[in-house]
């Protein structure tokens, strides 16, 4: 099955267009992404941490601007230790201790050296730092040196972890805390970062009422409203939540329109029973060209997933269940996010090695996500995997999920002791 | 070695105490952290993504608080379906519809159906839901079933996935999106959860400067400060910088101690030379008992690490280069931070398997962290692990590794083309 035959999907003889696979989807996706137009930001390195850089970040000035001791020991010039050995050590005599912070003036000559401890700056003359373990005090103003050192030994130079002018960091890269240090370390006071991309979220159906209000009999609350919002923001996104949508279409489209305009991207959530999705269905594909491109995916949960564009705006439409929602977003929504954040690099998943406890079944083609209780185990791999197989429908299993196996296409199960990834959730 | 012989070192030939082992060291400092003593805070699930939870958390109410449909179909009485097949169908009478968000009250009797979508609530008298696909529409009035469905079929009765009174979230977790929704879901507004841990930070050495300043020659700014913050605040915890000490005991004993009153924990960096370590144990010390438990682990980078408790409280003296601070951090600190947050359960790496693009070698009885550069490739396992072996005291090359290697106590080094795992930095 090619892209192009799920973008306008056949129809098989029950009437049955063929759902794409997850990595087609995803990739058609993607494919409909333009390149990050996020603005630009300059902020502090201190709040900088997890935001993408918005272009490559050249460093001010050569780092260390000095050569600079890596070890404790005394600052000579090497040629004089040419030779030495245990037997037959070098004499230098001990001029002076370079300060920890302060740029040594007094230069090094033959037979003198400086102590000096590792970070300390060079003293001109000296181009090499002889190790203490290599050296014997022969009185207090006297050492003997027992090994020879090479020019450059002990010493960092002027430039060479990195010159004024290289790329520090690159464009696209999310910053972790050592790169915040980095920064840091090189006078960068203001970050260009991308600003956090918007997501738009909905939840529907006639029957959600607010997570903080007692629905009256026959409605529940919105569960997937504050799941999506807590999704986005650990991906690095700004969510804004704009309400529940009524199984109206004109009351549905009135909102998304606004999310849309509003957003980045938009994800809605619900809508249950058949009726209701068809309904969501058609609102979101009204919002095209192109509208709907991926109307089903062979996984399980989030099977009904759609993925339309209004423009160049990603809109998602996730199923109602919050297993299903969990795994839409991470394997569908967070590539999106990473595209449009201007993330150049890839998320990693979390992963764990377990013994599977009990054999799962799946179905061939389908790719099926098994939400996993994790213990720990004497022997290897260290733990076990437990399959939640919960009624469809069952919520409470999440608290007690902490991750899941996936099967792929090409496999129809896992066989129980078999050692599984367990993909962590956050 | 026990770790009764590491609480007061044996001393060698050589007058060296042994290094207690990586594993000996987290066992020694958490055996000394008390049960969390944090307060408790009430705060609304949205903001509560990444807290870990106070008490257990109980279901105020069933879930669902009724029998809800399963599937898209028919709410029947189950025995009206007995013995129905394709060519004998049972006929049912189309007597309403269950709306979305209501909560049907007229009864389903014998040879009569109500209409359903997946989550309505059942009607009363209705038992059993009979799938859409195992009927035929008579006519707009009545039916077919052309499969029996078993009293209970396609149905959640109230409380099966959670009653009222039981855990839904226990004490001791630290709640995922997941968990917020499931909060949202049974109206609880407020969830208990530990404040955050509070790390005092304290950059050491006369050499460094606030990194907002310009050094003049011979002192360079502080990278390990806003490292450290960063690290923190990804484990959960609140950072407070203290400010930079200088290489004076009396300055940072009163530094310590201000910082020890106001936080659960205290990291401090730096001290780069053998002088400026000995002066800044002295004063770690000085704050016992029991002062310092550990000084030294075999491991590289971070083998200077202190670990030392002010009464119950832990304090840590870190290494001066960032490298080493970002591996003794995560092995040594965050077990703290979780302890003390009242985290139960166990931090799980980031793992991804990768082929090693070149040998690398370690000493015996050391737990080494090699950083390496992560590239994908085509064959499996996926990813190529490039070792970056910088000059000691290189920083640029933080930003180019996307984790680490470790090489256990019992290895002296990993061959090219073995697959390892390598953790990714956050």
């Amino acid at each position: 099955m090619t892209p192009k035959a799920i973008d306008k999907p056949a129809i098989d003889m029950l009437g049955r267009a063929p759902l794409a696979t997850l990595a087609e989807a995803v990739s058609m996706m993607l494919s409909r992404i333009p390149a990050c137009r996020l603005d630009f930001e300059e902020i502090p390195p201190d709040e900088a941490s997890g935001r993408v850089t918005a272009r490559d970040i050249i460093s001010p000035e050569d780092i260390p601007p000095h050569p600079r001791a890596t070890m404790d020991g005394y600052a000579v010039r090497a040629r004089d230790t040419f030779g030495a050995m245990e037997s037959l050590p070098s004499y230098f005599e001990i001029a002076g201790e370079v300060a920890m912070g302060e740029k040594p003036d007094r230069p090094v000559a033959a037979g003198i050296c400086h102590k000096i401890a590792t970070g300390g700056f060079m003293p001109p003359g000296a181009d090499a730092v002889v190790m203490l373990e290599h050296t014997v005090e022969a009185d207090r103003r006297m050492i003997e040196v027992t090994q020879p050192v090479a020019a450059g030994g002990n010493v960092i130079q002027a430039g060479e972890d990195t010159r004024r002018g290289d790329v520090l960091v690159p464009a696209g890269h999310r910053l972790r805390p050592a790169d915040i240090g980095l920064l840091a370390g090189v006078g960068i006071v203001s970050a260009p970062v991308r600003r956090r991309a918007r997501i738009g979220i909905i939840s529907t159906g006639d029957e959600i009422v607010p997570h903080t209000e007692t629905p009256p009999p026959g409605k529940m609350r919105d569960i997937n409203g504050l799941n999506i919002a807590a999704l986005a923001r650990l991906s690095g996104a700004e969510p804004r939540f704009h309400g529940i949508a009524p199984d109206d279409e004109t009351a549905l489209r009135a909102i998304l329109e606004r999310a849309i305009s509003e957003s980045d991207l938009v994800v809605l959530s619900g809508g249950s029973s058949v009726g209701s999705r068809d309904a969501a269905a058609r609102v979101i594909d009204s919002f095209g060209p192109p509208g709907i491109i991926v109307h089903g995916i062979a996984m399980k949960p989030g099977k009904p997933v759609i993925i339309a564009f209004a423009g160049y705006k990603p809109v998602f439409g996730l199923p109602g269940h919050p297993a299903a929602v969990s795994v839409a977003f991470n394997a569908v929504v967070c590539p999106a996010i990473d595209k449009i954040s201007g993330f150049a690099d890839v998320r990693l998943p979390r992963i764990l090695h377990a013994r599977l406890a009990r054999s799962v079944n799946s179905a061939a083609g389908r790719r099926d996500f098994i939400r996993m209780k994790v213990e720990r185990m004497d022997e290897p791999p260290g733990f076990s995997a437990i399959p939640l197989l919960g009624k469809s429908g069952a919520i409470s299993t999440i608290a007690r999920a902490g991750g899941y196996v996936v099967i792929a296409e090409d496999r129809q199960g896992i066989a129980e002791g078999e050692t599984v990834e367990v993909e962590i959730f956050d």
